[in-house]
């Protein structure tokens, strides 16, 4: 059976970790260089026991030419702006790259810079013209020629799957959406920071960057191309919405609960009609049919998105509960995917 | 120093519970007797040994003889529809009463009966026309003269106090308020259920009774009274919410996000004084500055409502943050502040 | 590739779940009847919705002779006591049983009758004989050609495999034995109970059946056989343990705490060899070398047992930490582990 | 009413915070000065919010000068080694001082050097010989004379207030005790540490420090004293203990399960009887009676210490259960406990 070889640059973070789990038991995959800047010298073991007699696998620092020599394909797990300088690289020397960053997300880079603080360099802004966002359930075919992918962010992921087939039948106004999520406490990543020590976390719940969250323009962006169409690039034309991120105690998983005004009534069976054909070969999204809703549980550990719905008759609002497991769906789990669709493997394969 | 005479009707429910632990401590409160249908005979500390040494008080069968002959006031912590007919004989005997329960919250007996799927008799709908809702933050000269007291719901405490300033102002408009409220699992309450059993609920998280909410039409009414006037009783002016309720897994604390639009642009500066003004005679209500926000853990074992809000420019909306302890501000706290307030006492007595 | 057919009996308890999960994407397995007395006539996934879309399975009532005449092999996960009546039923119609109660694993029906307060009926003594005690790390080879396997306890698994080295190799005394252990909620079952509810167990940790856990027999029965040699049968040569059970706030894991006293000095080395040795062959134990010591983290999930030892020169003691997860090593995954040795498949198949 | 003027030196860690929030409630308390070096400058309520309309205070660096010149007594809640000398300089100012690190603790120097790795200087050599252990219990009456107090561990009050009635009337040996204590993470205190991350402990429970953790020549000092006698200083003449410590996924709370071997055969009464005897006139001692057991949710947020245990007839053994919340009566209420001792309040005095 065909294997491809790969390389995972980043891999002690949350995402890499989870990428390295999916990896090692994946049929169609060699795993050759575990990069971690953190770590290098040691075996992944070492780091994390649960690896002991499963995988062997020394940690070593990034070398360009190594890594580049040895992979078919990299996944760059990395902090926002120091994949933005690795990534042209590797793609210079052959290698197709699944990007883990919000680098390569933004299409417009006036937008990008306006919400990371950072300047695109010419290099990057080239590349973008070739990056495809790696939402499959949008870009399946786009996917599958990609030389490089931006895999989604996580909660994007949750609010793009759950909403797209709302706006693309244009069964909703396109204004006024208001996103709700609550996410898991590995979506802050595993760098030290008091606010996010068990004790301080533990029995809490709260809301944070409530002005601005760097996922708002990515969730834009998708949902305008899908209400506007993906060939419209005017700013004008721009869904806009409000979007406030809280952190549950709890390891793993995303809810997001999505506010809609309905165009006009409609029936529950229309609005399950149009999500079922939307995903009809998504094998990845689950619909709910009213009155079940999903839970972060069924989801959890899993590379599924579930989305279920409520219809509020007496204001004319849509509600829409999406989740997924942040680490999977919203990170490895969705990147291995892409790079199966990229490698012309089964889409599901090495995923539950 | 003056001393009242207190029962508690319904003293093993977690709300139950949370009243004796206050009153047991309050100085200016003899604890009468406690009832409790499905443990009497047996004394507080063998159900809960957290009152050893602090509470050694045998548990009662409700008689009404004994229960008002002995008290000055009761508190009546028992499932809805239960309340309805106990609280009238409470009354006739001269007791005052502080009812925990939704049955004399809803002014409007239409209302009451589409909502809760039951009627209410004859008696009850005559004393609502003498029931103070109690929220001492809105009804404080009201509640003073009561003789019976319906205390808030837990959601809609956190709602109402949350937006009540800026409809009270007009700063917002009347209409598409949507509230995500998230509650820990005790305010389920303490009856046997599989969905409340712990690995049912940790590490999870849900929406639920997305449809209707019983709370709604309680947050409804006092919005309406605070945007309209108390004095309008006319269905037709009548605000509508979106209220989604979520599970969280954690024993204690709401947090409700609530999304308005603003009516023009508003300064943070402005929002922040007319929540202050509104608050300023409240000793429970605290106003966060922004970008500070709430969390549940600031208030969680007080008797606290915090509020923070964020104004998103871009969206023309404004983000209410609040939260309280669901068990204390949104059940036996706030009783027990209203009983202070029914009694002449320090509206903080025996509360932190 | 060669298939059997498999049934479970129970299949909506925790442990009843875990094994419909491993055994629907086991390659040599065809999931024939999934029997549930609480949930017959529902598909599975109404009950589960996390098996949407990978499972559509329909819940039936007990038929012995459908079940029986459709099965090759047939896990009974049922309450203690329940199992007694159906297992020979099952075995006189052809069909071999992973029994996960603990009706089958006590030898002695005196001890039986004792700790369990019910007699075993003279069938059931009799089936004793053949009855293979389900451990493949100390039974490998009856395991192979059993009928009927007693698939081991969770807290047993956790402190069998924990200390048989040192009793086999008489490193330590075999008396004077603590054991302190320390288990996950999910190991409660799935009963209704108050005692369970998430905010009882929440924020808790407690002791429980800390004078007789009905674990204990099956713990002395196995040790002293290790110790003594299995043919040693008489009571007098018999280990005894001091055992206690607390209750942890998390899903799933059991941590085992065991103090033995060392005869004469022991180095590190020496140990860690006779553990090595112990378990060379036996692909789901992990030794951990000092200073190393496990955590339920690293296993849960999985069907590992992970261990790890210090030695207290001051005390002349050895501690061992044992970690499993108590739904799958502790019950589904070593049920299927059995399977797999019973069927001729390989010992680690369908389990990660 | 007579008020002593109190400063609190580490005010913003888990113990210091909790200080603060007994003294400013404590009706013969003036507090006076916060220092914190990590956030001096700042507001306390502006560190932690919960303070707020409750405290206005600033943090201030610390200032031998001041801090002595106005305030009558001192809690240091400091790392270990840096009270080692800020404790003499406050005495000689004539401060009493309530010490919450080891520092004074351990009498024998040799020891204290052994464990803590490093060696106390002359003058505290000789403080040692004025510093009382503040475990009121036992030191009652050397507490209410005592300048210099040094506050007990959290483990050690656990586990010397479990086991010395046993030991004070010789119902035990003296020899081969087991302590398997289980403490919250606050107990690992408010430092920068990836280990202590949310994502990290949650869902997890370990073992740490198996081999020698700190707190182990404290309790066996003590328990050598409560033995042989306080006279005794013969290091031969010493009992020693086996423990181990583990971390329990919840904010607050220890509980110690203590093995000892009984002298002998004891009756459930009789071992009741010495307890209730020992504990007589302590106030934050609660004895349970078999089979009820303390648990942990009963003491959180409380400065009792709740104990039961269960002869283990089989094994000659019994075990102890011993619940405190590690930061008040392990930390700060004990600490609390102390200065009302010291200072002629009743013992009980803004304690619950």
């Amino acid at each position: 059976m065909k294997k491809i070889k790969i390389s995972v640059i980043g891999s002690t973070g949350y995402a890499g970790k989870e990428l390295v789990k999916i990896l090692m038991n994946h049929q169609n995959v060699k795993l050759v260089h575990l990069v971690s800047s953190s770590y290098a010298g040691k075996n992944i073991a070492e780091i994390f026991p649960e690896f002991l007699n499963k995988l062997d696998k020394k940690l070593i620092n990034f070398n360009l030419d190594i890594v580049s020599q040895d992979s078919d394909l990299v996944f760059t797990a990395l902090p926002h702006t120091v994949s933005m300088d690795m990534v042209p690289e590797l793609l210079k020397k052959g290698v197709k790259v699944v990007d883990l960053s919000a680098d390569y997300r933004i299409k417009d880079s006036v937008v990008y810079q306006e919400w990371y603080k950072k300047e695109l360099n010419q290099i990057s802004k080239e590349l973008l013209l070739e990056a495809v966002y790696g939402l499959p359930e949008i870009y399946l075919n786009k996917i599958k020629d990609a030389l490089l992918v931006a895999n989604p962010g996580c909660y994007p992921t949750s609010v793009i799957l759950g909403i797209a087939p709302l706006l693309k039948h244009h069964f909703v106004e396109p204004v006024g959406i208001i996103i709700d999520s609550k996410s898991g406490i590995s979506g802050a990543g595993r760098k030290l920071s008091l606010g996010l020590h068990f004790a301080e976390c533990n029995e809490n719940f709260k809301a944070y960057k409530v002005v601005r969250h760097n996922h708002i323009p990515e969730i834009e962006q998708e949902l305008s191309y899908v209400y506007f169409g993906a060939d419209n690039k005017e700013q004008i034309k721009r869904i806009k919405v409000s979007f406030t991120p809280h952190l549950l105690p709890i390891n793993r998983g995303i809810l997001s609960t999505c506010y809609l005004s309905l165009r006009g009534s409609k029936k529950e069976e229309e609005v399950l009609e149009i999500y079922q054909k939307y995903y009809h070969k998504a094998p990845f999204v689950r619909i709910f049919k009213p009155p079940n809703l999903p839970e972060i549980k069924y989801v959890a550990g899993t590379n599924y998105c579930d989305i279920g719905f409520s219809i509020d008759e007496r204001m004319g609002k849509i509600k829409i509960i999406s989740v997924i497991d942040n680490l999977l769906k919203g990170a490895a789990g969705q990147a291995v995917q892409n790079m199966n669709i990229m490698s012309g493997f089964p889409e599901t394969c090495g995923l539950v």
